[in-house]
Parts: C-alpha cells; structure tokens; sequence
C-alpha cells in the first residue's frame, strides 16, 4: 500500500508547487524520508520491552530525538517525518534548536537543571527576573500576576483552587466554613486535565471519565457550530445564544442547588474534544454571564496558548478588554502556570503550593523560546503559514467533498474533519507511513498542530502527501 | 540575639565533638558562614519584587544554587548554611553533586533536556534502558511495573485512578456504568497532595483543605503512638488495635454507603502530618485487612522514599513478604510515578495518561543518582548517621525534658516535638540564624530531612548549634 502510493505519487499530478525550497535555518531537514513503514522493526521491539514495564498500547512509535531537527521528527528505525502534531502540541520552535541547545551547554546554567527548588518557598535568586523577562512578557490584558507550576493539569487543578479561594473571601465565607459544596461550571466536549478536579470538567470521551468518582458540577452546551464561521453567522449565533442562556439557566439552578458556580472554565478553542471554535462575542457574552453572577472566569489556554493561532493567546482574537480572570497554561510554554488578577491573589500562604511549583529550568527554556518568537517574527510567519494551511484545506474539501468537511482554524491551529472515524485514523496511519505526522481529536476530526516555525513550504509538503493519500482512497 | 548566641558559644561547653572533620568529597563546604540574619537584605528586596508577581508570604529567602554545595545551601545575601530540610525533602544526593553536573555538561545528554516528549505516545529511545537501569533497580518487592509521572500529587492522583480503574475491573463494573460512587481510605493527619483527588485523602492541616470541595470518603484515625517505640509496646499495640478495627468498621460502613472503598492509602510515616510512626505490625495487618475485602493498598513513599530512612523504602522496614499494590514516589526519586502490581494494570490505553508523563531529563539524571548511592553506599551511612542523630536528640530531650519530647526517627528520617509550636517555630528561626535550616511539621515537631550525603560530622554541626540554643532558651 505504502509501496503503491509512492509510485502514484511519482506519477499523478503534484497537489501544489513542487518549488517547496528550504527557508529554514540550517539545522533543519529538508524533506521526510522514509526507510520502513512507521512503527518499524525497532520501533516495535522496544514497544513488546515497554509492555514488560507498563501499558504501551498508546505507544506509537520510539523517537529518536538526537537526530531530530526543526520540524522533523526522526524514529529509531531512521524515519524521518514531517511533524504536524509536535508532542501533542508542545514544541514551541522545532527540535534541538539552536538556541535551547545553547542554554543547556552553557556551563553558568548548569545549577538550573541540577538543584531543583522548592521554588514556593527558597527561590533562586534569578527567579524574579526570569519570570519578568519570561511570562510577565506575554501576559494577557488585565493579568498582572502569575503562578508557576508544573504542567496543564496541575495548572488547572490550582486554578480552580485559586477561584474555590477567591470565590470563598469575596462571600465572606458564609454561610458554611470549611469544604464548601461548590461547583465549576464547564462545557459539554472540554478538556482540561485528567486529575480528579480537572476530570469533573473534562468531557471530550467517555472513556477519560470511566470508572472515576466525580462531582456534580454543570455542564453547559459548547456551540456546535457550522463551518466556514463566516458563511453561517446567522445560524451560528442562533446556537450560540442558545448555549448561553442555558449556560445562565445552569448557574442560576446550581445556585438553587446549593452548589453555587464559583468559576467558569473554557477553551478558546475546543482541542481534545474536536477543534470547535466559539464567535468572539460568544467569549465576551459569556464571560459578562459569568462577571453577573460572581463567577470567576477560567480561559484555559493550555493547548491554545503559546502563538499558534497566530497571537500569543488565542483569546487575544476576541479583542476584549477583560477578558478573563484566570488564564492557564503548559505545553509550548514547557512551564505550567497560570496568569490571574489581583484581586484573585489568595489570603494565605501555603494554599496554591506543592513542593516543586514547577521547574525553574523550563522558565530558563521559555525565555529563549520567547527570545526566538520575537526575533522571527514568529507570530506573524504563523499566520501567513496558518492561512497556507487553511486555503489547502478548503480546496481539498471542495475536491474531495464526500471525504472531508468542516476545514477550520486560526493560525496553524487547524482542523477538518474526515467522513468516518474510520477513514480518519486511517488516514493519519497513511500519512505517517508517508513521512508525515498528524493527530486526531473528537469524533471525526484531524487536528494540525506544527511547531511556530512551520512555513509555506511545510504546508506544501503536508498537502502534497495527504492529496495523494485522497486521490488514492477508495 | 544572634550576635548574643555567637559570642555565648565560644564560651560555653560544646555539645559534642569539636573534631568535625570534613569528610565530605572535595565539592561540599566544611561548615556554615553567616554574614546576615535570615533573609538578609538581598533577600528581603527580592522577596518584595516577587510579592509584585505572585503571593510571597511562603518565601523563606531567595538562594544562591550556583555557590551551593552539597550539604550546604548559601543564599543571595552570602550565608551559608546547613541544610537539614533539603527543599522540603526533595534533594537527594546535595546541591551541585559533580556527578549531576557531569550529566548536564554531557553533549550526549542535551537532546534529553530541550526535546521534552509526549512519554506515554513518543517515548526516547533509551527510555526502556532508563526505567530499567534506573527505577526497576529499585522496584519494590513484587511490583513489576512502573509509571512514570512528574510529580508527587500527580503521582498520587493516578495511582488513585490506577485502583479505582483496577477494581471496577475486578467487579466487573457492576452495578453502574459510568463514573461510579467509589471512594479512597485515607488517615487523620496523612499527606498526600494538594490537588483535587490528593486533597480529598489529606487531613495534616485545615488550612490545606479550607474552601475547596472534596469527596465524602471515609478518614480513619492513624495511631498516636508514645515513643520511644520500644518503650511503650503494650500501649503502643492496643492503640494500633484500635485503629485497625476502626479502619475495618469504615471499610465495611461505606460498602453500606454504596460508596465501597477501592484503595487504602498510607504514608509508611506520616510526614507532613507529624512524623508519625506505626509499628511493621500495623502496617502489615492493615494490608491484609484491605485484601480482605477487596481494596488495593497504596504505600505512598513521596516524602520517605528514595533512602532517608536507611532502606530504599521506607515499608521495606516492614519486612512483609507482599508490602503493598501500588507505591508512590517524587521528591528524592526527581522524577514522580508509582510501581504496582501486574494485576493493577491498566485495561487501555490512554487511561492512565497526560502530555509529558514526567520528564525523561529527569529520569537520566535520577540513573545518576542511583548510581552514587550504590557506589557511596550510602544507605548504610545514613543508617549510621541516622544513629548519631537520633541519639543526640535522646540526650537533648533528656538534658531539656520541659522544651523537648517524642524524639523518634528511622535512618535520618527523625523528627523531634517542641513544647509549644511557638518555640518551635523561634527555634527553626533561631537555628537558621545560627546557620543550620531545619522544618517543622505537625503541630509541634522539627523534622529533619538532610540529603543522603549527611555524615555524622553534620549532625554534629547541627547538634552544637542546637543545643546552644536550649541553652540560651528563656
């Protein structure tokens, strides 16, 4: 099959220009290359050794990460792919870049890497100055203040604690002291973490949720939208009206409940539940909802944040004044944290804690990455990329309209959908084995999540192989 | 008044040996230097600059972890000073260990520190060789298998998930689908995190616990014991007794409750809580009476595990043939996880899964670790060290009957109680003044938890400042 598509594509007419040349600096690769079909012999040697140690049956693939470069992922077997998924969305610029590399070689960083802290209580005296450089530089409007932590569920796990706290103070703790029954109040296909806080607001699949205690929190609709936004916007902010007064209703019957909402948590964009994007003025809508009724308001931006969809945080795209009072994050910032407002600075110490409060080492990690982002321009080349991306997209559903649909996105952070689930996993299976890598999310879709230095020539290398893979299915 | 203590213990009787001598390797420091009271300047300024950022009321001062070494932590302000807390029991083998940065400075080892994986979908390719050089060498008894994580509550968090999955499995998910009412056994004063699930099994402080929703899960009385342990057997067994059969009885109620227990979990010394001991019989009793009625039994060795107590784990001092399902570990181990049994093994994947699943940077470098404590055998040393320790304080205690009891401990895993947690808390103030950082837990109690590298000249180091200060105590 592999085999077959190769010689099809050698023969049948290129997708776009073959004129794909190589912008990038020099240490990356030029093109995928392939030796065997993905996971090769080695790759699934070390997988049947992984399954003596713990479960691999989510194990695709051994990496061989010495050898990767920028946007090319390497396997152990010598496969070199074209990576569009980037560690579930979490290499901000590319393997072994230069300048990351630089950071760890120099011997004034060593101590960084060595001698964790208990950052909560002995900082290192840099710490200050990191977080000024580093986080302090991308925070959103209004945000003045943030904590570190470790990744995205911890992250939203002290968020929430962050808002149970405020929630508690601005009410004078009444009528009830200590455990409250207390409630966060998501939305139907949010992800945000699989902790046990976090996993009472994650409902992307059942399967996350099995078998787990939760609480009884509400859940509101998430706008299922229709697809291109601005060929649907009367339909769409029907649906959208009609999640938000139902997002009302809910707050006000969890009040009556006795479980009074003390935030909202929400995605700019919907990731793990199927890349489902929301109108701006349904964010500022709701966000004015959750204000009305004394709920903190939670943009979890953990997959969001970071510059793929061409600004630094996607809710920057509402061009709000105040758009949230908790921001979360992790992934392409290497950090976990959250950014918050003043007034939703705890009491006490020692309640947002833990021993380690993240890694002081990442902060040195993202501040280079931030260093990067602005010396090229990244933000910008993202959305000359993303709108390659997205134009390839729509020209492939008008050409294969029977396969896929719904093509969407902001920056690179796109999606479309595929006919079947199917047909969908197939796909991405094909299009690994064919040097490209791509993930999957919600029911029906394939989500893209490049790395910030993914350029035209990319996309074009990206659309060349998976035409083909259309071209060819029956 | 810390000038008074300077100039009272050059004149006074030191409490032991003067002929500390350095037997330490050529990285670490002979002794402490005060320049300053603590924080000092410095400290105090940057302590303000961070109060602009985030909370700062938990920060004891800011540190220099570039000058620091081995058993001796300098801050920003030029101190130096002893360090018998070790960020909150997290260091294990010093600051700056030469073979630590070896592994930083290693060219070969810089991918591992900027190409941060999705572990559980793209694993390294020396991952395998990493958990089997590294974390199976220290499996404990009968548990084959490991999941990395990166940190203590996350640890905890999916061992909790771990069980839960593990018994609807063997119950075969009867009666409810779904997420089922289902609930962890914890005990009075345990420590286990801080997160959602973690926090609904902690009950050290109310602080930690004030605002936030929680599970009605069954909390059963952990032993007060009297020390000295072999002192006080026939006391000491009835109130273990006692707990087991309460523990029992709410096991048995919340089956009632239709809310049946799925895991017991225990610290194998309740740290954070007290330092509180229980005798190897307890231990193994209550492991048989959660696999009487069908309840895995979780050992969380977070804070005791990686060597303190003279044994890998602490639970090894139990000497039981089956010790436990599952046992969690972070802080000394630096990269969080837990091992279990082959029974506890997920049934699918993406169960028991996050982004990164720990960090393979820190698994390379806990390789390391493992290999110096081997080398430096240094388990039997703070066997011996702990011996120092442990008696000294028994003199202490002796000499100071009104300020000081309950002294008790295992390897240097000791702890100590004060009168009054006010005198508690001016001692630890006092003592770092005085250049040596201890911390408190429980009520009343000084914990100590130094690095492995902790010789008997350190306790000694500690000891004389120590007893200067009960001397001076009005």
């Amino acid at each position: 099959d592999t085999v077959g598509l190769k010689v099809k594509r050698l023969m049948c007419c290129r997708y776009v220009s073959k004129a794909a040349v190589n912008t990038q600096a020099d240490y990356d690769y030029d093109r995928p290359l392939m030796k065997t079909q993905v996971p090769g012999p080695r790759s699934k040697e070390l997988t049947k050794q992984m399954g003596q140690i713990q479960n691999n049956t989510a194990i695709n693939f051994f990496c061989n990460y010495e050898e990767s470069r920028g946007n090319f992922l390497v396997d152990v077997d010598g496969n070199r792919m074209l990576d569009v998924y980037t560690q579930i969305a979490s290499i901000p610029i590319g393997y072994n870049h230069p300048a990351l590399l630089k950071v760890v070689s120099d011997p004034n960083n060593a101590s960084a890497f060595v001698n964790r802290p208990a950052l909560g209580i002995l900082p290192p005296e840099s710490f200050v100055d990191k977080l000024t450089e580093g986080l302090l530089t991308v925070a959103p409007k209004g945000l003045n203040r943030v904590q570190n932590m470790a990744c995205g569920s911890c992250s939203n796990e002290n968020a929430y604690k962050a808002m149970f706290i405020w929630y508690r103070v601005s009410t004078a703790r009444l009528p009830h002291p200590g455990c409250p029954e207390l409630s966060i109040l998501s939305f139907s296909g949010a992800f945000h973490g699989r902790t046990m806080g976090c996993l009472a607001t994650t409902h992307s699949k059942p399967i996350h949720k099995l078998d787990v205690p939760s609480f009884d929190w509400p859940i509101a609709p998430f706008p299922r939208l229709q697809y291109p936004l601005d060929e649907h916007v009367r339909e769409n902010a029907q649906e959208e009206a009609r999640c938000l007064e139902e997002t009302e209703d809910l707050i006000v019957k969890w009040r009556h409940k006795g479980m009074p909402v003390a935030g909202v948590v929400i995605e700019p964009i919907q990731a793990e539940g199927g890349d489902n994007h929301a109108s701006a003025a349904f964010f500022i809508s709701l966000r004015k909802i959750a204000s009305k009724h004394g709920c903190a308001f939670h943009v979890d931006e953990v997959q969001t944040g970071g510059g793929a969809t061409g600004r630094f945080w996607a809710h920057e795209h509402w061009g709000a004044e105040d758009p949230a009072d908790i921001v979360s994050f992790s992934k392409k910032l290497l950090t976990g944290g959250f950014f918050y407002r003043d007034e939703m600075e705890t009491d006490k110490p020692y309640r947002i804690f833990n021993t380690w409060m993240g890694d002081p080492s990442k902060n040195l990690l993202l501040a280079e990455v931030l260093n990067v982002i602005r010396q090229e321009n990244l933000l910008a080349e993202v959305t000359r990329t993303g709108k390659a991306l997205l134009g390839g997209l729509y020209e492939l559903q008008a050409k294969y309209p029977n396969l896929l649909s719904r093509a969407r996105g902001q920056g690179t952070f796109c999606a479309i959908d595929v006919c079947k689930a199917s047909v969908r996993d197939k796909l991405i299976l094909q299009a690994r084995d064919n040097g490209v890598i791509l993930g999957g999310c919600g029911d029906l879709s394939i989500r893209f999540r490049p790395a910030l230095i993914f350029k035209e020539h990319h996309v074009h290398m990206f659309l060349n192989v998976f035409s083909d893979l259309l071209a060819a299915h029956k």
